[in-house]
């Protein structure tokens, strides 16, 4: 089985939008074990659109085309579609109900132009859009697949994975059923993850397994196929508790969990309140928590103690340790920890020093050197990192490590290799 | 003049990757006014590649290639060039003194596998890559050209810039110079920043210019072609000055300006110092102007007083003022700005306060209300902002505002449309 991804849209080819498109789809195809055969972009030219239509459907039997179904001049893919499978448009009732519903709920007049949308190819399935007004379409000829979607992500995600992907599977793998899932790990390498799983013929028993690392950690993507959805998950199910006894510490998430988000909901849950004192990280820690709707309920305060004045006052970190040790050391990540505990009476005081680079080297403490520490009401415990030389890199992955120290904390799981 | 794009590489095609080579190369041709026909991504796969030369090569002046070149067995580009021009590969002494000064640089032994990147296409000059190992190739042939790239974006970019620009532009326009120059405005709409330019004919006397928006403001991108290089300059120069009487006010950058680097040189060029006291951005300033290195010489501290008590006890906000106006209003912010200068010693305090969504709304005070409060040695502001109804959209332009705020502050330019 083979498929061709077609990317309608002169932004995409002169660098103005990227094409995340052709990425997301490529990826779910992917999961199906549909081989991509090929991607490309198109500018809005009848010609230039008309001609990739026939190259793509004859030498593959899947085509996904996204972009040019709007209503302005631009979108010329609904007119090419109906030229190239030589067919003719009509209004299709249900697009549009759903395009004038989609008018009445905003309050917005429905105009000639919008109902035109409801304008479907006689060939063609429409593929309903509760997200825009662009219907997609689904066409079917000589045993080949031809897919039209809008070019917009959020609508194009929502038609995929709520008609295409379903249709496509059963289309495709009759006879089975495939079911993915990433179990998200992070604090652990690649090689180490890799390693600590021991024989992964034994432990996949057919099934895939891709490992996708980033600075926030690394992915793990298991892809089953069975003969039916019970049998499906039970498989996944079995891999996935075999990989929770070798690295079930490591995984923090599965599918589009963040770590963030992980962390929030177990602090919620149990009625905990966060303080956070960051020096190297200067708020980041703070922003990716409060980037989770409902952090308020859980985070107290943070504090971005980037002069020493500022951890000593704001943070009661002795003056003397300072001296002593340097700002950047365990004992004063210790110190900034129990100061924004204490000074809040929050239930867990959270607290970063390092050097994220490109200055800021001393002898004895290179880049990359981060100290985290974290206070709860029993302990305040500090760690050693040592990450790379990149500031940006260096500022996501001490922010990584310590949420991921704060939700071991949580589940008491313990901090050590 | 038309170009095609072809990315080679599987991780692109299922989704792993983003084909951002393609958008750059996509961005720095239509810089030149190279008009880009398509881009095709295409699998490791060598009958599929040639074909893809084949069909490109066929219809454009200009064809370029990125990926495919290092030394593994999954790279097959240069196979396939080899094969493609009926060419064989030869040992290129220059580009064998860059590999060997590439590993001794980094302390490590020269393989065989290594020397073999040495070994170039013999019709094809090749390009020095600074950056890594492997050499692109530029080959013409009856007129049109064919460059080979790497896929690492970080060494492709390089090679663009110093060898494939220039000597595209040297062959495509031998009688003109194109020069390109982005102004970055922020705190006024697309719609509003063209209706103050007024006439655009009349401005740009046959320039080109493009409105590039984002929730960070608009970017204005302008193309100009002249004879030589002086009048090309002098062009870009006079409609610059011409945009900046209209508009000036709204410009803080060009090029690759970032809004939090251009406050951090004014900051430091200065001698002040700044402390920061953020609720609804939860860090996300602080954490902008630390991404800069050096932000240490003026960033004193950061505050996320996300609980009321976090503004009482750390800002000396009164609690009466809280109870009176809500901790969303003017008269917070203006409080939260004082305190947290008042506190530090600083020359400069800034703050936010607002409601991000998507919950917290109360009546009268809907998602996206915010009030930035901004205090100098002199004189204490605060001023209301509406934004929409996405928190991180809101996050994101919140600490766009403020920062802009600062930097028409530390300008002198007012704060009013």
């Amino acid at each position: 089985m083979k498929a061709h991804i077609i990317t309608i849209g002169d932004e995409i080819l002169i660098g103005q939008t990227l094409n995340t498109n052709a990425a997301y789809i490529g990826e779910r195809l992917t999961d199906l074990q549909i081989k991509i055969s090929g991607s490309s972009v198109v500018p809005d030219s009848e010609e230039i659109i008309m001609k990739e239509f026939n190259k793509a459907l004859s030498s593959n039997d899947v085509v996904l085309v996204t972009g040019g179904l709007g209503p302005t001049h631009d979108d010329v893919t609904r007119k090419c579609v109906v030229e190239f499978f030589e067919t003719e448009l009509v209004e299709n009732e249900e697009v549009l109900d759903d395009v004038k519903r989609f008018f009445e709920a905003r309050g917005r007049i429905l105009t000639d132009t919008n109902r035109g949308q409801a304008l479907v190819p006689k060939n063609a399935t429409p593929i309903r859009n509760s997200r825009g007004t662009a219907p997609g379409y689904w066409i079917e000829k000589r045993k080949k697949v031809f897919v039209c979607m809008p070019g917009v992500p959020y609508e194009m995600k929502n038609m995929m994975e709520s008609f295409v992907l379903p249709k496509l599977e059963e289309k495709l793998h009759k006879k089975t059923v495939i079911m993915i899932k990433n179990l998200i790990t992070t604090g652990i390498p690649e090689s180490m993850l890799f390693d600590k799983l021991g024989n992964m013929e034994e432990l996949l028993q057919g099934a895939k397994m891709a490992f996708l690392p980033s600075q926030f950690g690394v992915k793990m993507r298991i892809t089953v196929e069975e003969a039916t959805e019970e049998k499906a998950q039970n498989k996944l199910d079995e891999i996935e508790q075999k990989i929770r006894t070798f690295v079930g510490r490591f995984v923090f998430g599965k599918n589009d969990d963040t770590l963030e988000g992980v962390v929030a909901k177990l602090m919620i849950d149990r009625g905990l309140k966060l303080a956070i004192a960051e020096s190297c990280t200067g708020g980041l820690i703070s922003n990716r928590l409060t980037n989770i709707s409902g952090s308020s309920e859980f985070f107290e305060r943070g504090v971005v103690a980037y002069s020493n004045a500022a951890k000593v006052e704001l943070l009661k970190v002795s003056e003397d340790s300072i001296q002593k040790y340097g700002a950047v050391s365990l004992e004063i990540a210790r110190q900034m920890a129990e100061g924004v505990k204490a000074t809040t009476g929050c239930d867990l005081g959270l607290a970063v020093t390092g050097i994220m680079g490109p200055s800021g080297a001393v002898p004895n403490k290179p880049i990359g050197l981060v100290y985290i520490g974290l206070c709860d009401e029993k302990i305040c415990t500090a760690k050693e990192f040592r990450f790379g030389d990149d500031r940006l890199l260096n500022k996501d992955r001490t922010s990584q490590a310590a949420l991921e120290m704060l939700r071991r904390n949580l589940l008491g799981i313990p901090y050590d290799d």
